[in-house]
């Protein structure tokens, strides 16, 4: 019965045909491959995109003084587009800097120039989380992306007829966003923040501004965000990037006026979705419901989940610039709040702000690092966020696997031995996994509003 | 101050030349780009696959008759690749039924034909978890797959010239594999196993194989695996599959003797090597560590996450069929121990059966589920769990989002449910994710050895 054999030959190919009436393989249909092939071959290039005229309404501080980045690479100026909600009082002390995650522009919530909700719609307005009857509200779209601000979409300076930078646009990092904020600041007039508050990627920048400036903020709000990247994070958007730039349509950054790499689009948002929701709800909404329960299973999209994914990815591909997405993505891999990294960056910049003439900002000068850590590892990150002495409040979501609640822990941890004693750090059960920031209006509108509104004095103190 | 703006017109370009030293915007490279165009271009089509000769020395059993599957579809006999360890006793009840992940062949552990060390390589031997001085293990190569089963690979019956399958290859099911493996076992004369041992997609088998055959096995080991995938599974390989299936060179599953779909295959394994290894190893091994730190960063692989799962994907993209993965991992997506989907399943394969004029195997005579759920939703899945009467190890990583934990528990309550009282769940806090199982020999180990090993009339039962 025992027979070595090789690898299965196909010189030879079985022969049989026990049933005459056994069915002959059938091809499968693939109506999502198709759908690509279509796009790809329609003469007139594909669909537009609609990043550059999908928000609209917005105001631009235009800097006109060269900037110096945080890798050394220098940008002749930017534009940042900036939107705003309430009265800016007297005292110009009530205004509220909200960041964004990495695709939102400066439209959080709906007003008279745009009336299409805002990404933030149900947290500010009157009596909301962000209360635009106490609050002057800012949100800006970041340095580096295609909703106003200067990026790799805007045109090359000294460029031809609408050359763009595309991917000769510098290195891009969470700092270099938040100086370009400064200066926003600086122009409004605004010495000091009441508070910083952002969620995900706007909670890093949260954290670096009350670090970078921490005489211009009074409070800081940090919500499913990280002091540092880990590796896993840098691992889920290393494969939406390589998604992406596989293409042969980004075609290295230069698609401008071409064809847009609509699939390559498409599947890095598909990977970046189970990144979002990695909560239970999708158990409780899709579960394993197909979309036709009867049919024989398909290989493309079969599963209402898939459709779900399908069509976030389709959804997104023509509203983000595939450039933006790849400086800003880096950008957060690259965030790391330890002393040394902002060392580094200081001696880089210090020696471009030499060879190409340019000063550097105020914020750059005589940072001095406070506190110490207790862990080896950790002595730098310690250093590294010793400046945030602000009360600040750590929100993180359970089920969020993209910024998990370890990273929560450390940032709280961080801060507190680096002996800030104004720290309150909530852990919540949501369902959403890290998108909870933009859904769960009651639970972390709630912790924004508690934080936000707490008397002077009694914020972050505890009766002892 | 307040101007409203649209947004950023392309036809005046900021003109800012504050410093005439500022650099001019230089290109970013993209090695990781120029490289699979270079295999692309490559006149010969690029490196030849090796899944087709990467295993060797393995036996197979030819099955004479026609098989129908769980979709209806009809196979014209098939293939299975095996491979043996351990002597079968004379009674022929010391064996153990070994299955695959996925990506597995039959080629578990080294032997005299293939000196070659398995993917389980330490957990069997003398001595070892899986004692081969007691146990007579098998393990088989899935049906659908490359390592000499039958799958998309394998010669089109009746067609030309070594014509393949490729996407002509039937939806596949795991009951289908275990339908497979029961025949084999036919032909080897082992009418019970004394185990049925599987992880991942081999724990949904060695679950199947207990509910569609309880009398022909003793025990069973589910090592990470579930009794029905969840949604966020199905999406994690619904993402693997787009990907795939969006490079031009999968051409609808007919690459045979053209150009592989290399680059697809390759993003597919870095979006399914995350989900492999969520644990917190890589927080260790990589941290946030860049391969050449004092370099500006790259788009292309910079840390040194990245360059690890860009060479895990480059190393597993010749070694799989392309076509496999596909049906394979959809088979994963599909799987659901419900009893409604068992008789919806029977019913269609009645059907055929008539059809074809192929009679049904034994086992679908007479299945009858006992036991009962007491909430609502679960009632069917314990139906379905009701024949797995066996001592059951169901084994869990607290770390492993594929499967995760909760999955696990869902295993262990529904046997419970449904009256097995031998049911024993650990849940393990190891830190390499779902890939735990092929890395941790110690723990697993020891968990798979005493439960294969328990004296029979103790394995499962408790004093009291």
């Amino acid at each position: 019965m025992r027979h070595l054999c090789g690898p299965k030959s196909l010189g030879a190919p079985l022969v049989r045909a026990y049933s005459k009436n056994a069915p002959i393989p059938t091809q499968l249909s693939f109506p999502c491959v198709d759908q690509t092939l279509e796009r790809t071959r329609s003469l007139d290039g594909g669909p537009e995109p609609l990043y550059d005229r999908i928000v609209t309404g917005y105001q631009v501080y235009q800097h006109p003084k060269p900037l110096i980045l945080y890798w050394g690479g220098v940008l002749q100026g930017f534009d940042l587009a900036y939107e705003t909600w309430g009265e800016l009082n007297a005292r110009k002390d009530n205004a509220i800097l909200l960041h964004t995650g990495l695709s939102g522009s400066s439209h959080a919530r709906s007003h008279g120039e745009n009336e299409k909700p805002g990404w933030w719609e149900s947290f500010i307005g009157p009596g909301r989380p962000i209360d635009t009857n106490r609050f002057h509200v800012i949100c800006t779209n970041v340095l580096g992306g295609c909703y106003g601000s200067t990026g790799p979409s805007s045109a090359l300076p000294g460029g031809k007829g609408g050359e763009r930078y595309a991917t000769r646009f510098p290195p891009l990092t969470i700092p270099d966003m938040v100086r370009a904020q400064l200066r926003l600041l600086d122009q409004l007039g605004i010495e000091r923040l009441h508070a910083s508050v952002g969620s995900s990627m706007g909670g890093m920048q949260s954290l670096c501004l009350a670090s970078m400036a921490p005489d211009r903020v009074g409070r800081v709000v940090s919500i499913s965000a990280a002091a540092r990247s880990h590796p896993y994070s840098i691992a889920l958007r290393h494969t939406q990037r390589q998604v992406l730039m596989s293409d042969p349509h980004w075609n290295k950054g230069h698609y401008y006026g071409g064809v847009l790499p609509h699939a390559g689009m498409k599947l890095a948002r598909e990977v970046a979705t189970i990144s979002y929701r990695s909560g239970p709800e999708w158990e409780r909404r899709f579960g394993r419901k197909r979309v036709n329960p009867q049919e024989t299973p398909a290989l493309c999209a079969d599963f209402l989940i898939e459709t779900y994914l399908d069509h976030q990815g389709e959804r997104f591909c023509l509203q983000f610039d595939p450039n933006s997405l790849l400086y800003i993505s880096r950008a957060m891999d690259l965030f790391d709040m330890s002393a040394q990294r902002g060392r580094e960056a200081r001696a880089r910049r210090l020696a471009a702000s030499e060879k190409h003439e340019v000063p550097l900002e105020t914020e750059d000068v005589d940072i001095e690092e406070v506190g110490d850590g207790r862990d080896g590892e950790d002595v730098e990150l310690v250093r590294g966020m010793s400046r945030i002495h602000h009360p600040t409040l750590v929100l993180g979501v359970q089920s969020d696997i993209l910024f998990p609640h370890w990273q929560q822990q450390e940032i709280a941890r961080s801060l507190r031995r680096a002996g800030n004693s104004q720290v309150t750090h909530y852990e919540l059960d949501a369902e959403y996994g890290h998108d909870t920031f933009l859904i769960d209006t009651i639970n972390v509108g709630a912790a924004v509003k508690g934080h936000l509104e707490q008397e002077p004095g009694s914020v972050g103190k505890i009766d002892s």
